[in-house]
């Protein structure tokens, strides 16, 4: 989508730090990471949140969560564990409208998750 | 799964606050709520986490998100938004082995998330 800054990572003409990508999705490193390892994971094709990417293809949902999992396990991540967040709408503290899930980890994550 | 919790409570065998439901989810008030809404929700079938699920049954992973959007509809936090977060291992902050996704609003959440 014109104007959106994670649809200009996946399409290339946004540098960032892209650590997984395939097809379907990209991984990157947050520009302003919360653990030694804080990964974001993105569809290539634009979704404003969850909602509505669960709406509209719940497979392509399963498959965001599968590459969570392929990004922790390449950066090491299987053995000490981490967290997965998604944040949907202002409370949640979503803050760009492409859904992107975090992977958290490196480190104890706290509770409460914010 | 024998001993499980979370199995015992899709299974109905031990009491929970179930506020949504299907063949394969059930969600239900977290016990130690860290949000105003705070809403755990698991497939009845049993995987020990995000990695196992997406694994096996990425298809379902992404039902479980749907289900995720389900709930916090349901629970009247579309205008507000959510925060969803799977914990996964020790340093995720994973404590009972079932896969379960948080459902978190009604607040704003904070950063870092944990």
């Amino acid at each position: 989508m014109q104007g959106c800054l994670f649809c200009g990572i996946a399409e290339g003409t946004v540098p960032a730090e892209i650590v997984w990508s395939d097809d379907e999705f990209v991984a990157f490193r947050d520009i302003d990471p919360q653990a030694p390892v804080h990964v974001l994971v993105i569809p290539r094709h634009h979704a404003p949140d969850l909602a509505a990417l669960s709406a509209t293809d719940a497979a392509q949902a399963g498959r965001l969560l599968a590459a969570v999992a392929a990004v922790a396990h390449g950066e090491g991540l299987d053995g000490g564990g981490y967290r997965t967040v998604l944040n949907t709408g202002v409370d949640g503290g979503q803050t760009v409208s492409h859904v992107h899930a975090h992977v958290l980890g490196g480190r104890q994550m706290m509770w409460p998750p914010g």
